[in-house]
């Protein structure tokens, strides 16, 4: 995964190299070796269709029915849960139904976003509604959503009951991000502080919640699980940064996503909101064109050269540049947030190499 | 509402007049009265548009935002959930956020389902992806969903878990029943036993959930809980088949479908599958013509006399009649599994009530 090699990409530069890529590699792996087997069992309990889609949808089927071995996500949230557990002194296998019941909401959403955005790729695959149909890609992310609530209820215990309530919290804002993100789509502008707020729901809730679900489990009191939410959060909010600028000036091998994919679906994402608001010449003549897309049906005439237009803007008014130091500054609290909890140090030093990486990937 | 008028449709006939049709109004009347104050402040939480898009779908505002009182559904739901408390000898308000819950999910599906199945029309008013837009009716359903364990969880109490790991039971197999249901539609037949087993999924799977969620909210041992279950589910299977000729022979005035409306969605309901079960001409004539119907791409070029032919089609083989049937022997069931729980008298009498109701409704 070029993303683990220690090349730092251009979209966020820092003074210090990046720290301990063989140990994300290997907690990322960790997550994923432990947490696969329960999410496939999970998928498995799904009538027919549901299960060979959703088995398509994790990339462990092809489209045609046969196994496969895509590449999934990069499973960063997998690895936060099992990170949360002994940041609570629990064993890590105490975060595995955390990060089976994270895992099958975020992907639960994905499902529904990308039918939403007509999205047709994902993973450098046709997504669902694309190969089997909308109800399918409904349904599924449907029964993935309530599978995940099952997988947490069946454990039976007062913490799975306490994590539920944490995953239902930050299920709720996700969903409500991506309504934002859907409304700010058919505006003209939207300011960086709309814009944080949306990304802090579509992204840092769920993160929040891998980053607390395995303590929650391993019986952490809500200090500490508060803690690690505030981690998580930030975690999430420089993540999101990152994506933003691979949105727009991502490289499509790496991505899977088209050119300029954000700007193509009027994405109001940080770039734009800071170059927006930066004022100036290059900001001006931005809002000019995005006042004018608006009024505008349909983007799919477009040229390479509009977007190109309108992302050659957007850096020169500051907003690639603003949204780098946004994602360094988020990753920073993150870190912050980490001190005084009484996280055990070779966790804390985890979760650190985490957040160091999701700064620093190029997908 | 005509249903509680004593009148009896020629859908489901019995020896027996109809009883309590006064105290049904009543029981239904106290479900709305006391669930539906709570269900508009849980409403009240989405972000907008999501919570003028969800008043549009309970019929709390027109299609231009403002305030309604078009009908909402019959609230059977509710009024069940209170019974429920009730039955395990708690008040009934303590039944109000299970009655919220499970008004949530079914709403939830209904959103979804409308969209996967193209509804146009429900409760004589626009579907919500009809009006809003398909990406706000999976925004607004997946809200719901979530919103209903968020309800129950934050009591924070063992009882509420126990209930919302019910719930979450429940809502699987309704996406399953969904999921059964759509691919129905792609097959020129189904067995009885088929249809019986979606329909348990789909209609008697959240009314076993209501029937028991109240009593699980008021301390009920499981023993208790699934004798709810089980009336709730047979209870269920009586009024889906009821709904099944309804979705046929119903009154498009009272029903607010389309006439043939099941037949128009290729739907292989209880009639159905009782026709084609039967054998003899009519039953053969009739799987030969729902052999062409799988073949051909688009049904909305037939003109009524189709629909007609089929129809009588089914009603000749015998499978009115014999849905007509398997809904009394579904009702008596559900009353006989009552039999001995200890449920106080009264409650029992107004289960009885609520299920003779049921199986006599016109819409």
């Amino acid at each position: 995964m070029s993303t683990t090699t220690g090349h730092r990409g251009d979209t966020v530069s820092s003074e210090q190299p990046p720290t301990g890529d063989a140990g994300v590699a290997a907690l990322l792996e960790r997550g994923r070796a432990l947490a696969t087997p329960e999410l496939r069992a999970a998928v498995h309990r799904l009538e027919p269709p549901m299960d060979s889609v959703a088995a398509y949808h994790f990339g462990w089927l092809d489209a045609d029915g046969r196994p496969s071995t895509a590449g999934g996500g990069k499973a960063v949230r997998p690895a936060l849960a099992l990170l949360s557990a002994e940041a609570a002194g629990a064993p890590p296998e105490t975060g595995i139904p955390g990060a089976v019941a994270v895992e099958l909401v975020h992907n639960f959403s994905l499902l529904h976003d990308d039918l939403m955005d007509g999205d047709e790729q994902r993973r450098h695959r046709d997504t669902v509604w694309k190969v089997h149909g909308p109800a399918q890609a409904i349904l599924v992310g449907d029964a993935l959503f309530a599978l995940a609530n099952e997988i947490l209820l069946e454990l039976g215990t007062a913490d799975a009951g306490r994590a539920t309530r944490r995953l239902t919290t930050a299920s709720r804002k996700l969903i409500d991000g991506q309504a934002q993100d859907i409304s700010y789509e058919h505006r003209e502008r939207v300011t960086v502080e709309e814009c944080l707020e949306m990304e802090g729901n579509k992204t840092g809730a769920l993160l929040a919640c891998a980053s607390s679900i395995g303590a929650v489990l391993g019986g952490a009191d809500d200090t500490l699980a508060d803690t690690l939410e505030a981690y998580g959060h930030h975690l999430g909010l420089a993540f999101q940064a990152v994506d933003d600028l691979l949105g727009i000036w991502g490289d499509p091998e790496a991505t899977g996503k088209q050119t300029w994919s954000d700007l193509r679906q009027r994405k109001k994402s940080l770039p734009v909101a800071a170059a927006l608001a930066a004022g100036g010449p290059a900001s001006e003549q931005l809002a000019e064109l995005l006042a004018h897309d608006a009024k505008t049906h349909d983007l799919s005439n477009f040229d390479e050269h509009a977007f190109a237009t309108r992302a050659a803007l957007i850096e020169e008014a500051g907003g690639r540049e603003w949204t780098s130091e946004e994602a360094r500054r988020q990753h920073t609290t993150a870190i912050r947030a980490l001190d005084g909890a009484g996280i055990p140090g070779p966790v804390r030093e985890q979760l650190v190499a985490l957040a160091d990486f999701v700064v620093v990937r190029e997908r």
